[in-house]
C-alpha cells in the first residue's frame, strides 16, 4: 500500500489547505537614493505606485487567490509605472534602445519562467509566466522570446512606449559625461520585484528590469536568472535588485533558500548573511526582498536605500525608501 | 595593522603557491547511450576526441598553466569535434538553425562569463571567456553577443559550418515523426564541459552546448547559466549536462558547492545527492562532472550513460561511456 500511495500524484499527498498568514512584499530597486534630491512630489508618486502594487497583490491574496497571481499583478503595476526601471520607464542601452528582462517562480509547483532581452512586450513578467505555463522551457531570449510573445497574443507596444523623457535625459547626460567606470553607469538601479504567500501556504517570486543604464546591448543581469535574481520553493521566495553580475556569481536568490535549508537559518539571517556580509564584502551593491512559508519577511540592502513596501495579514500597507526610517 | 592588512588587496593575503594535485575531467553529454547502437568506429572516434580534450587541458596544467586555460582548451577541442552537441556538430533549432550557449568560471578569481544564443562564433567558450575578461558583465545574449564577438575579433564562421550531415538527418527524422512529447526532442543530449585544478590550487569550470534538438529559437538551457550549468569557487568546480530546465530550477552547479560548504559534504556526496536524489526524483535526466580543491573527482549521472574522460596527477587518461564500466 505504501508503494501505491507513493506513486499517486503528489497532489493526493498534500495536506488539506491551511490558512497561512498571507503576505506580500514588493521592491522598486536599491541604490543611492538621496533625501536631498527627493522632491515631495516624486516621493508621493513613488509611494503611491508602490502602495498600488502591494494592494493589487494583496487583494488577490485576501480573496483566496494565488501568490503567483499576486506577484504578477504587483510587478505589472510597477512595470506600467514610469517611475521604475522595468517596463515603461526602463533605462536605455548604449544604442538608446530598451531591452527588458523578467522572471517568475511558483514555489509550490516548483515551476519557473523567464525572458531576457525583449523589446516590444508591454509586460515582460506576463511573458515570463507564459514561458513557465505554456512551454517546457524556463528561459527564452531575444528574437525567439519576441516571436513567442506574438504567438501568445500578449500586448505588444512600440519600443518608444517604454522610453520616458526622464530616462532619455538621464541617458543623454550619461553619454555626454562618460562615467569614470562602469559602476557609475550601473548606478541607475530600479529593478522591481515581488514575493508573496497565499492562504494555501504557497510562495511565489517575480522580478522585472530594464537592466543598467547605457548597458551594452545583449547584456543580461540577474533578474531573469532563476537562482540569481528570483527564486521560490516551499520554504522561501526571493526577489533581488542590485549589481546583477555580483548577484549571478553568488547565486543570491537560491543561496538564501539554501542557507535556510542546509544551515537552518531564518529567512532574516539567511538574507542578511548574503546581502550584508557576502555581497557587501565583494562590493556587490543591492538588496533583496524575501518571505518564508510562515509569512516572515526580510528586506536587507547594503545601499543607502531600497524602495520597498509590504502588507501582512492585517492588510496595512507600509512603504519605506531609506535605511533609517521607522 | 590588522585593519591595514584587511584593506590590502586580497592577493597579498594569499598563501604562497602550493603544488596541488593537478586534475582535469571532461564530459561530452549524458543521455541514452545504447551499446547496441554504438559502432566500434563511432566509439573509437568519441574516445579519441574525449582523450584529445583531456590531453589538451592536461598539457596546460602539467606545464604550470592555469585551470582556466585548461578548461577552455578542453572545451574548444569538443566544440571543434563534430561528434558532440557544441560548436560544430550542434543540434538544430525548430528553424533548422544553430544557437549556441557557453559559460566559464574562474573559481580562484571568482569571475565568470557566458554567452547565449550566438550563431556565428566558432568557439562560444572563448567568447564567454572574453565576456569575463573584457567586460564588467557575466552574460551577453543574441545580437549583442554577436556584436561583441566582432569587436573582439574572434573567429566567425558561416552558420552552415556548425551543421553536420548527421545532425541535419536527425533533425529531419525528428521533424518527420513529431515526438510524443518534448522529452523526446530533448533526448539528444551532448553538451560538453570541463573542470580542472591547477598546480596553484585554482579551480575552473566550462560548459558549451547547442541546446536541445528542434528547440524553440531563443530557448536557453542551463549551460550558460552560472549557478545552474557551470560553477566554480575556491572549493569546487562543476559542469553539468542534461535536461536544462531541471538544472536551472535546482541551481545544480551552485547547489553542489553549497552542500560542500554548508553541510560539509564531500564533492562525491554533494554531487550524488543532487544528481541521483534531487534531480532523479524530479525526472531531471543528466549528470555532472565535479572537482574539489584536493583533486577529488565526482561524475554522477542518472542516465544510462555519460561520455566522460579524466586525468589525475599521473596523467593517465581514462575514458568511460556507460554506467557499468570499470
Amino acid at each position: 500500500m505504501t508503494a501505491l500511495v507513493a506513486c499517486a500524484p503528489a497532489r493526493r499527498n498534500e495536506p488539506a489547505p491551511r490558512l497561512a498568514p498571507i503576505a506580500i512584499v514588493v521592491h522598486g530597486g536599491a541604490g543611492t537614493i538621496r533625501r536631498e534630491q527627493m522632491t515631495p512630489e516624486r516621493a508621493a508618486a513613488l509611494r503611491r505606485d508602490l502602495e498600488t502594487a502591494v494592494r493589487a497583490g494583496y487583494a488577490i491574496l485576501a480573496s483566496g487567490g494565488s501568490s503567483l497571481d499576486a506577484v504578477e499583478a504587483a510587478v505589472r503595476v510597477l512595470e506600467d509605472s514610469p517611475l521604475f526601471n522595468a517596463g515603461r520607464g526602463a533605462v536605455l542601452t548604449a544604442d538608446g534602445t530598451v531591452e527588458l528582462d523578467a522572471s517568475i517562480m511558483d514555489g509550490a509547483a516548483f515551476r519557473a519562467g523567464a525572458v531576457a532581452s525583449v523589446r516590444t512586450v508591454k509586460n515582460p513578467i506576463h511573458l515570463a509566466r507564459l514561458v513557465m505555463e505554456r512551454t517546457p522551457h524556463v528561459l527564452l531570449v531575444g528574437d525567439g522570446a519576441e516571436r513567442f510573445a506574438r504567438e501568445m497574443g500578449v500586448e505588444i507596444v512600440d519600443p518608444d512606449y517604454f522610453i520616458t523623457p526622464e530616462r532619455r535625459q538621464q541617458w543623454e547626460r550619461l553619454r555626454a559625461r562618460p562615467p569614470a567606470d562602469d559602476a557609475d553607469a550601473a548606478a541607475a538601479f530600479g529593478t522591481v520585484g515581488a514575493v508573496a504567500l497565499d492562504r494555501q501556504g504557497r510562495l511565489a517570486a517575480a522580478t522585472s528590469t530594464g537592466g543598467t543604464m547605457n548597458k551594452r546591448p545583449g547584456r543580461v543581469g540577474d533578474s531573469p536568472i532563476i537562482g540569481a535574481g528570483t527564486y521560490a520553493n516551499r520554504r522561501c521566495a526571493v526577489s533581488a535588485t542590485g549589481a546583477g553580475e555580483f548577484f549571478i556569481r553568488n547565486a543570491v536568490a537560491y543561496d538564501i533558500c539554501a542557507r535556510m535549508e542546509y544551515l537552518g537559518q531564518s529567512i532574516e539571517a539567511a538574507a542578511r548573511a548574503v546581502v550584508l556580509e557576502k555581497l557587501a564584502a565583494q562590493g556587490g551593491d543591492g538588496g533583496v526582498i524575501a518571505l518564508d512559508a510562515r509569512g516572515r519577511m526580510a528586506m536587507p540592502f547594503n545601499t543607502p536605500g531600497m524602495y520597498r513596501a509590504w502588507a501582512g495579514p492585517d492588510g496595512r500597507v507600509e512603504v519605506r525608501f531609506y535605511r533609517d526610517e521607522d
